[in-house]
């Protein structure tokens, strides 16, 4: 079996964990804190960040972006038509160019401040640069929540899905990230119709249960998190 | 034939320079300066950075990573045993890995830093972000240069090429973004004779050449630039 290093909250992780759902495959979670710099897990990858996921002939694969193309690679064709990473040249493209901007850009303006500040820091301590979250900060990534929110309503307006006709890793990368931060109620949804209605029908699809039932205790989840109605 | 939104500068333009020069492919270069945010660009990649190809049928291609997955799969297989992004799954990783930590890692520590303030900001305007260069970021940034230029060193001295046996992308990203530092005199070569011996090698290749001859008026290129025994 699989087995992904990864964390909870760590937007990535989640893109991965969506992805390997939707590949029907089942993978052993392990949880890293990459904070702690854990030697053995450097090994695995010296850039020291989840997600990992070690694959056949414990082969290790890092990063997002670098699982999704070994997963095309590997198991890709067996989806047929429902292909996560599309066949056409022109497809490719643009999955690609989706998908590195919610995993680069919407990780950088949005998610991960938010993750950092919120989840992250409670478990650093303080001289390695834990501690209170840093309100200007969370203002900040907020304030970007809702531009990348209103270009989700654009696309999601024009397109079934973000990509194209079809689901793809576009759609998985963008929920993921949206997910991480609606545990901490930093979407604005009533400010975009289209992306709330594009957001209900990605986070319906069996591949999100797993997410939507993890918990962390003394977080709670936001109203919306759960709720498929929200 | 293809044209290159691209800048001089930018290290991911260099990137995907060197790459279409070992493609054989012939390219139009166009200077972009992302920092004058122009409309007609903008809706080529919405991201707002260089480079983007424009391949065949007007198709826009933007970002280092996903040109050369592009290149590699419309042109991959023609280079044969000198493909740039190797045929086994293993090698891909690998050499994925290594183009992300480069394109990814290295640029936001060591290359997008130096080059933001010794040359981007003479183009930009005060009100903006431009004027002279801030010396803690030049500082932080050039003590970054060294850990890197270790690890390439570390990993020439076990390999015949970055990722492996021949050159692959790896090389490409890395060169890249060393070659637009070394222009302005920021890679302390004399610290490392096995990364400085990898760097002679792929410098001294036919598609490096456009690069080295290429000097910004007023902006000295540094003695060890385009001097092929540095």
């Amino acid at each position: 079996m699989l087995t992904l290093f990864h964390h909870s909250f760590c937007p990535h992780s989640r893109f991965v964990r969506l992805a390997l759902g939707e590949y029907g495959l089942e993978v052993n979670l392990v949880e890293e804190r990459v904070w702690e710099r854990r030697e053995a897990f450097l090994a695995l990858n010296p850039a020291g960040a989840t997600p990992v996921l070690i694959g056949e002939d414990q082969l290790a694969v890092p990063g997002a972006a670098i699982i999704a193309e070994y997963l095309d690679e590997t198991c890709g064709a067996g989806l047929g038509e429902r292909r996560l990473l599309p066949a056409t040249v022109r497809e490719r493209i643009e999955v690609r160019r989706l998908m590195a901007w919610f995993n680069e850009k919407f990780f950088e303006e949005a998610s991960n401040p938010l993750v950092t500040e919120r989840i992250y820091k409670r478990f650093i301590n303080e001289e390695d640069g834990g501690g209170a979250p840093a309100a200007e900060v969370i203002r900040a990534a907020k304030a970007n929540v809702r531009y990348h929110l209103a270009y989700i309503g654009w696309l999601a307006q024009r397109r079934n899905f973000l990509a194209g006709d079809r689901l793809s890793y576009a759609d998985l990368a963008a929920a993921a990230h949206l997910s991480a931060i609606d545990y901490l109620g930093d979407v604005p949804w009533i400010e975009d119709d289209a992306a709330k209605a594009w957001y209900a029908r990605v986070k319906s699809r069996p591949s999100f249960r797993p997410l939507l039932s993890e918990w962390l205790a003394g977080v709670p989840a936001s109203p919306t998190y759960i709720d498929l109605d929200f």
